[in-house]
């Protein structure tokens, strides 16, 4: 099932951008008359027919809409980019496709990486809601310090993944159904013994993910399915 | 911390291959005396001392060895490899990080990759290992065609992931602690009718994963995911 993605609908919109109205008409061939799938990135599907074949600016009009099922709670994961932005840009995709609502992007002390473009990353994420057919974008934050994202943070459940064999508390043994929860993952050199300390003063609890040593990506991954199937 | 591989160590090897003389010696510039850690991909971590720093064949005498906790159960995942190899390879890294005791490839019906060379992939798998500080290399075995697959498997509890709305029983919900598990993966067109039909036939059990719809080798890895945490 091939989806378009125009998140003006919601306001009206009833053309698709040039990128996508290009790849409607010149690569599908799609023809006035045709039917199309929509989705507004804000969790409604569309379905529409071509009113005109314009490769630069397809018009449609909607002839359905269905929202999707809603979830209750939050998953938020807020992670500490990898220097190997590739590595990122795969949590944010992988991340999508299993299901997140709300993706920030820490700076820590131990950060490699310390610059961020989110355009990239809001592309991927575009990409991989529309290949799992998803009808909602995830919220995606541009990077701030930890400091201040603990300061700001209102998410209820607040967690931090740190790696610590003598105080294995389970990040699953700490959610319930409909919980709305945020995780922190440290950077690949983790988080500085004052960092933690930070955000243990904030209200966030030390949590373990399971009994391996995890990359950052996959940590954050691993964090994300865990919300998924424990709330 | 730096791991080395030499599976030869539970026949007497006192040697590192080429490869990893060569990083010892000439990338670490380890000399005679330094202490290194190997393992020897079967379950133990070993300390040792370099005898000989010889960048070709880097010499040591084993000082103390320690056993890998071992873990109850089985993790198995068979799965189609995908199209693109990077997104398999991909899937082998990060299923050894986060734990599996054995991955089988399967040929089925919708396939779009009918060859797998599994060097590269044991490669990967190996990396993975050292990466994640673990001291055994699951098994993977060469890619056979589904129904040799079913024919001849042998783990206890066999599972096959499959979309299907109407029926949606949980792997999650199919697992108790130290279970011996082997969850089926088809290709990125899914399993054919006739294949489920002969999985079933041969004792395995339809599951969902979750409410998403995966590709290929993310629900590989949510599989392997699940598996850890409920098993």
């Amino acid at each position: 099932m091939q989806l378009f993605y125009q998140p003006e609908l919601i306001q009206g919109a009833n053309y698709l951008d040039p990128e996508e109205s290009r790849h409607a008409i010149k690569v599908l061939r799609k023809q006035q008359g045709d039917t199309i799938d929509l989705i507004d990135g804000a969790g409604t599907f569309y379905k529409a027919e071509i009113t005109e074949a314009n490769f630069k600016k397809c018009q449609f009009s909607i002839t359905d809409q269905q929202s999707e099922p809603k979830r209750d709670g939050l998953r938020h994961l807020a992670i500490a980019p990898t220097k190997n932005l590739d590595r990122t840009e795969w949590l944010v995709e992988k991340a999508v496709e299993i299901g997140v609502d709300r993706i920030s992007f820490l700076h820590c002390q131990n950060s490699e990486r310390t610059v961020l473009k989110i355009d990239r990353l809001i592309k991927k994420a575009i990409s991989a809601m529309k290949q799992s057919i998803k009808a909602t974008l995830p919220q995606i934050d541009e990077m701030v310090k930890l400091k201040s994202f603990l300061q700001q943070c209102e998410t209820r459940s607040k967690f931090i993944a740190y790696v610590d064999f003598d105080n294995p508390r389970q990040l699953k043994d700490c959610l319930s159904s409909g919980q709305e929860s945020v995780v922190l993952i440290g950077p690949e050199g983790d988080f500085d013994p004052a960092e933690l300390q930070m955000a243990e003063e904030a209200g966030f609890v030390k949590v373990s993910l399971g009994e391996s040593r995890l990359r950052t990506e996959t940590a954050g991954l691993a964090a994300v399915h865990i919300l998924n199937l424990f709330s």
